[in-house]
């Protein structure tokens, strides 16, 4: 299967690469910047890149966080502390933003005449981003069938995965963790307090293999 | 009903904001460049949000281009002259156009707890862009429902209008026709052979009004 898989640049969307190739399919790799605040993880999908030997494409985006005022991750609001599922993580979400990047690697994946876009949408997102949940995910592959002449899948290998089973799968494809980047702080190194290294941390221990991460 | 409407510039849209406002609607204006050819379109919605008394509000997402190499809109091909409905104009299809559009435009509906997003597909559309047909329009109110926690409604207010049908309903409202820009090829005036000058034409001559446009 030919796939464009969106790479962010995080533990979950590098598992998933790994997953991919490790099944033998061709995969074409495309990262957006849509103007995060944690845009370091743009530079480990760089690198994941360079490990797995594939092109790296990036497509800058920034504009759109000039729509998205209310929210941590492009605004000048603080990153809350804690935990993932906690409320106050809400304000991590930016609005629509799966589906703006996955329409966007579907367009790429019509030029280029592939069969699937492939996003790391996973089970311990559901409580706090809709755009991860299997209802999202399932109408988005309605659209992609329609959407173009040439009709397309989605696929979202983790979406009945936790974190840790995502830890355990990328161990078995002695993935390189870490080359990858979580933090939605997007310090020098992973900050260890926001729901997303909170995260990283709790799969790491749940699915007993070290963590290779450097945290402040 | 609050509604984020995409307006490109062309007569579809504009006629469809007029038809909004006539309706008492509150209506906030999107319009996207995508790195289009004929970005002369985006000077047209900026006029007319001036004549509605409407904020223009631009998104810049012209790296989108880099990834779309095979079209007349976005590339370097020569744009194809003759009717609309011919085979030679799948060229000019943006592969997912609408999709990256909406996308952009629900992000910033959910932003601003708007109710609805508006484009303006119609029935003449249907035979060349696969993203203007009721299936797209239907799936597309499906993942409207689902992409976040507060939902969306996908509204294509001329999905089964003519684009002389179109005129019709502009002349009803006393829209500005003069103010809009169809031409694909982004000269200094509607050049008159390319497929949508050719379908605006038409669309005058069939309603029996007088085009306003000035061809080459």
């Amino acid at each position: 299967m030919k796939i464009v898989h969106l790479l962010s640049g995080g533990l979950d969307s590098g598992v998933a690469l790994a997953h991919w190739l490790s099944l033998s399919h061709e995969v074409r790799i495309l990262s957006i910047n849509y103007g995060q605040r944690h845009f370091r993880e743009l530079e480990s999908a760089r690198a994941l890149c360079e490990h797995f030997h594939l092109d790296f494409v990036e497509v800058n985006l920034e504009a759109l966080k000039t729509l998205m005022r209310q929210n941590s991750q492009t605004g000048s609001f603080d990153v809350p502390e804690g935990h993932y599922t906690e409320d106050s993580m809400k304000m991590t979400v930016v609005p629509n933003r799966n589906m703006m990047m996955l329409s966007v690697a579907m367009s790429h994946a019509i030029d280029l005449k592939y069969d699937a876009v492939s996003f790391a949408a996973h089970g311990g997102d559901h409580t706090i981003y809709p755009d991860c949940r299997p209802e999202f995910i399932q109408a988005m592959n309605q659209v992609a069938k329609v959407c173009d002449w040439h009709p397309l899948e989605i696929l979202a290998p983790f979406q009945d995965f936790t974190k840790s089973q995502i830890v355990k799968r990328g161990a078995e494809l002695d993935f390189p963790f870490h080359l990858t980047w979580s933090c939605y702080k997007g310090l020098e190194k992973h900050c260890g307090k926001c729901g997303t290294c909170v995260e990283r941390k709790e799969a790491f221990e749940l699915s007993k293999l070290t963590d290779p991460t450097e945290y402040l």
